[in-house]
This record gives structure tokens, sequence and C-alpha cells, in this order.
């Protein structure tokens, strides 16, 4: 595949950092991204457009222009030190297929717009309360203004309205006026994205059929306060040991799971950071202190719902119990999103015809396509086999793998929905 | 009790820190207490003398000054930012003891003998390997001399040994020919302390009698390895999750700590520490990593070795269901120390006699009589209901308590054993 490849070593290039790649949202790298997009469809004589928020769109006309036309993509921007094929591979896959297309001198039935959108990878370069996502959601109206302001620039604490401003886009367009992208005017969002687990590899499969992206409700810092004691001294009913408290809690969460996975559920359960003081704590103290958070990871709302209860029970009476005090804080709550029914079926059987070997996988990671779903397009998503996971400049997948996933969209985008 | 009320403030005054008390062991602090302990002695006119290590002996002599005497005391240094009267409290309760014989014009029919002890708060002040009681081990011949160089003064870097020779005492008569301290010698030693636990003021009793020091099995670095990755995108039978592991092996410990109560058994368990590491864990990683110190403590050495055991088996057979490496480390094993059946009788009969409230009680804490006992010397512990605490400036005890305390040590001291 020379065009895709090139396209994918060009960035590769102009976006290396130390390691891998860094391409910052509304900053250098995501620009490089984007200018060689923008260039690669000219070369193919697609339309161009950018919207408010910076996101480029690149469009092959269909043979009738008044019908609905998909729109493919997935993100440009990476997170630092990332892979280059964490969401790029999206928009390679799109060019690509609308290159084949002029090659075979094919003209899709409808258009087909390729998005390069901005800033999916917001949460890993910029804090403060926001939800990532950042151009999609914008695109779409989904960004509540506040995060203009709650988005904070973590190294130089610069406001996301403001390095948007900077990076010569309009953040005063977010929420003016009717959404840029109107579902009723497409027939669907496709996307293709490297899968960010270990599924595919494992299972032996180049492509996976998304069935829904897990939502998350999630708590962000939890405490359980005890009190610190002597570890030799006090015995066990006068003790408020802040860390036996929350390794029963986490445990009884974890049984919660594997309950869940028994009836068939789908769950994913993190406690990524788990800490006593450091400045207080000793090998013969009894901790007064601990702290944690909670990330739950569901296709099904009432699982995500049914857990969060179980969590705010379990600390209530165990921390009576147990003499301590648990603050969870409040849940997050980021709804799944279920990919369109009739897309997955066709998308499997395009496979069968096609003779790609797929499978069906949830996606645990978050996507754009999410936010497209909860805005109403009738969306799907493809995911390529990879190895060493994602959020990595260790990400590594095959471009025979990518020609698979790739082949597949492009079948689909000759189609209508 | 003016005697007792005076030496305290005194010694409280003069090694006062920003809060609370700090003697530091071989410097000026433990050297200010030592020498306000040979002034009053000598005000007494008791017999004064030194070791090598620079512990202090104050002497009364009794009636029968060829049979052997008894030996009272406790350690003179603190740890930073202490109370004044852990440790300091013995040796007062002895001096005080003399101070009422003079006064009451009764000479005791054996020697007896105040020990000031160097260094049993070592821990708190020196890294690098070794186990604290410096003073009472090398009087006892304990001390292996290897700690002399392998104990660092965590401010300083300065070694044990250097800092002995510094304060004017000679590290090179540790373990030289016969311990300076000689069972033989000895009808018994007695040491007064205050609670470092709750128990005495929870359950209204001003004294205890200890019934023995717990010993303690440790693993002081230990590690949980598993992978970081994707909290969302990666199931549960591809993670290596180390907090999870963790949680799993502190709450199966925490139930066999249970299981040991409720089979009447002498135990306290504690994790002190637990920790993903700050520099890589995430709210959406599935922690790769966890570390964690367990500390075990028990009268009784089958009960240590018990838990020992269920902690390397529970970490195997965890480690390869979670496909986790658990690497506990070394355990380090401290004996316990049995108090002298007979003394604690009599003890208890004398709280009678003197209507005294008085319970039994562990000392999960270590004490200077644990080497005694170690030693040879038939031990006594006498405990004095203290609030707050220990290793803190907040140690409160009541003058009265102390009062209770005291008269049942001279109750014992005028005693043979």
């Amino acid at each position: 595949m020379p065009f895709a490849e090139a396209l994918f070593e060009d960035v590769r290039k102009r976006t290396a950092d130390t390691v891998g790649v860094s391409r910052e949202p509304y900053g250098t790298g995501e620009q490089t991204a984007v200018d060689a997009v923008a260039r690669a469809g000219g070369e193919l004589g697609l339309e161009i457009k950018h919207d408010p928020f910076g996101n480029v769109y690149l469009t092959m006309p269909g043979r009738d222009r008044s019908a609905p036309g998909w729109i493919t993509g997935s993100h440009v921007d990476s997170v630092p030190l990332g892979g280059n094929f964490d969401g790029f591979a999206g928009v390679v896959a799109g060019l690509t297929a609308l290159a084949a297309f002029r090659k075979a001198g094919l003209a899709p039935q409808f258009d087909v717009t390729v998005m390069g959108i901005r800033a999916e990878e917001a949460s890993s370069w910029y804090g403060g309360a926001h939800d990532g996502h950042i151009g999609s959601r914008a695109a779409l109206g989904l960004l509540p203004t506040a995060e203009l302001d709650s988005a904070v620039q973590s190294r130089t604490g610069t406001s996301l309205r403001e390095q948007m401003r900077k990076a010569g886009f309009d953040p005063d367009a977010v929420g003016r006026g009717k959404p840029y992208l109107d579902p009723a005017r497409y027939c669907g969002y496709l996307e293709l994205h490297i899968e960010q687990g270990p599924v595919l590899e494992a299972r032996g499969f180049p492509v996976g059929v998304v069935t829904g992206i897990r939502g998350a409700t999630r708590a962000r810092s939890c405490q359980c306060i005890g009190s610190y004691t002597h570890s030799g001294a006090v015995p066990h009913e006068y003790r408020s040991d802040a860390v036996m408290a929350v390794v029963e809690l986490v445990r009884e969460l974890d049984l919660e799971w594997e309950r869940v996975r028994e009836d068939g559920g789908d769950l994913v359960f993190t406690v990524g950071k788990l800490y006593t003081d450091a400045k207080v704590h000793a090998l013969t103290k009894v901790p007064g202190e601990a702290n944690f958070v909670l990330d739950f990871r569901s296709q099904d709302d009432a699982i995500l719902q049914q857990v969060r209860v179980a969590a705010e029970r379990l600390a209530l009476e165990i921390g009576q119990r147990r003499r301590v005090r648990f603050d969870l804080g409040s849940f997050s709550l980021h709804r799944p999103a279920a990919m369109d029914p009739e897309f997955r079926r066709t998308l499997l059987s395009g496979c069968q015809d096609l003779g790609i070997r797929a499978m069906e996988i949830p996606s645990g990671a978050g996507h754009d396509a999410q936010d497209f779903a909860h805005a109403g397009f009738r969306s799907a998503m493809i995911f390529v086999r990879n190895s060493h996971g994602s959020h990595n400049p260790d990400e590594a997948m095959a471009i025979g793998d990518f020609a698979f996933g790739t082949r597949l969209l492009a079948w689909k985008l000759l189609q209508g929905a």
C-alpha cells in the first residue's frame, strides 16, 4: 500500500519525538498532521473544508450529491510520546480508500467525507475539568462551553479557549447556532482504529467489528481516612486501618466484577492508583490514610449503575464496621455508545465476502465514534489488530492487517447506509 | 511527686524541639538526659557507673551486697519530636523509688541499680541494617559488631560506630570479652514504661502487668510486578493487574488474622505502606506494579511462622493465577520475649495489696526488656496508662497513674526475686 505507507511515514517523521510521536492538540504536531492530510486530499482532488474548531474535511463527491453521504475518519492528534497509528490510521484508511476509488475510476454513489479530527487525546495534555474528544464534540455540538475555560494545558496553564485561538481557530463558535455536523445530512459515521487491547492478536483475527464503546463511571480521588497508630501496640478492635478497609472494599468490588462476568455482563474494573501517604506511612504504623481511584467500564448503562451503587454501599458498610471514613467523591459518568446494529451486520457479512477473518469485539477505550453515536449518527467502527497496546511508542500494526481493515471500510463506503 | 515531676520537667525543657522532645541516640538530647539522670543519682548519693556504650548505672547498695541485685530502668533517648515519657518514665520511676527509700530511711535487701539506656529508638534515627535497641544489646552482648557499620545516621550518613566514638564511647568494646551485664549477677530486670497503645485507657486501668513482648516477622520491601495496560481495552483474562493481586493477598491475610483471633491466638497484622508508582500510575491504566510491606507481631513464635508461610503460599498461588510476580523479599524475624511468670504473678498480687487496679496486657511494641529476657535475665514490665499513643509529642500520662506504677515498682524492688 504505497499511498498509505508514504503518508504514515511522512507524518511520523515530521512529528517524531525522543521516542514515538507527539501531536499535541492545537499544537505544532497536530497541525503538521492536519496539513499533511489536507495536502494529500488536495493531491487526490478532494474538496477541502475546515470547521471553526480546526477539524479538516476532505470530500469525494458522490454520483448523487443530494443524498446523505458518509463521513469517515478519526483523530490526528496523539498522546505525548505516542504511536503513529492511534487515530491517524483511521484518517489514512479513509484517504487510502478514496485514492483507490480514484485510481480505479470509481465514483461512490454518495459523497464520502474523510474527517481529520482534532484533540481527541486532550485528556493526556489538558488537566482540569473536561471530557476530552474536543474536536468531534465541538463539531457535533456536544462540547459545553465551560470546558473551554476549565480545560487547562497541563504544562503551560493555558486554557483550551486561549490555545484554540492561538492556533487560529474560533472557540467562540462552540455552542453557537446549529452544530457544524448535522446527522440528517449523513448516512453514517465509520471509523477505523487500531485495537488498543490484546484481544485480536491473542485470538488471531486481523480485524474486529466493534459491538459498542464502553461507557465509564469513575471516581478520581477516593480517600479513606482512619488513624495512624503503633502497629504493634494497638489491637484489632482499636484500629482504624485505612489500608485494610480499602483492601476489603476493592476485593469485594473485584468479586462483584467476577459475578458480572459469570452472568455474561460486560465490565472491566481498574484501581489504577492506590497509595498510602509517603510523607507519613511507615512499616510500623497502622496507616491512617489511603488514596485510590475507581474506573468501571461497560457497554451496559445498568451495569455501570449497579457497580457504582455497590461501591457506595460497601464504602458505607465497611467504613462503619472498621471505624474509618470513606470519601469516594463524585462519580463521573460517560454513557456507553452502541454501534449501529445494521452496520455491524453488514460489516460482518462484508468480511465474509472479502475473505477477511474477523470477530466482534467491544471497544474498551473511548473513540470519536461514541460522540457521533451520541449525536444521533448511525456509527460503526472497524478495529485493526495491533501489538503492545496503545498510548505508547511501541504500538505495532502490520500494514497487511491495515489493508484488510481499509478494504472493509472501502467496501462499506461504496454502499449506502 | 515533686522529685519525679521536677526531673521530668528539667529534661523536657532542655531537650524540647519545635514540638515535643528530640533526644537523638549518641547525640545532644540523649546526652542531656543521661547527664540529668546522673546528676539526680549523685544528689541521692547513689553509686554512678558508665559502660563503654554510654549507658549509665546508678546503684543503691543493698543490705546484702553479695547477693544478686535488681536492675531497673528504661531508655533515655526518644524518637524525633517524640514525647517526654516514652522510655524516660522508666528511668525516673527507678530513681523516684530510690529517692523514696532514701527519704524513708529504707535500705533495700539487695542492690538496686537504675539503668539509663541509650539508643533504644535508633530505628527512628538510623537507616541501614540494624535492629535498634543499641544500648541494651551492646551491654548484654547481643549486638552484632556488623551493625556498628551497617547502621547509618539517616540525616548525616555517619555510621553508628563513628557516632558512638564521636559521643565519647567505645564501639570497639562491642562483642569484646564477656558481656558488660551478666544475668548471674542480677536477680532480675524490671522496666516501667508508658503503654504505647490505647488498651489501659479504653478499659480504665491505670496500670498493666505485661505478659510478654510481641516478636515480629516483617517484609520491608514487597513488590508485585504485573503489566501496565489500558484500563478500558484489556479484558480480565489478559490483565496482569498488580493492585488486584496485592489486594487479594492482603485480604486473605486479613482473614487469616481473623481466624487466629477467633482461635484465641495473639497476632497483629499491618500493611503500613501500599503504593502504586506515582511516576507511572494513572486512572486509566491497569497498574503494572504495586509495592507494600508486611508487619506481623505475636507473642507466639508458632503463629509468626504460620502467617509467614501463609503469605508465601498465597503470593505464589495468587501470582500464578493472576499472571503477576510477587517478590516478598526476605522476612526479618524478631523473637517474642516472654515475661517471667513468677514476676507477673507477684506484680499482680502486689497490685491487690497496694489497691492498684491493673490488668494483664501484651506489649506490642519492642522494649529493652525483650533484650534482657533474651539474654537470660528474668524480666518483667509495668505499663502505665497513656493517651494518644506514643512516638508523637501528644503522649499524655497522668502523674497519678505514674505514681501507681512507681509504687508497684518500688514494692517489687524491696523484695528479692
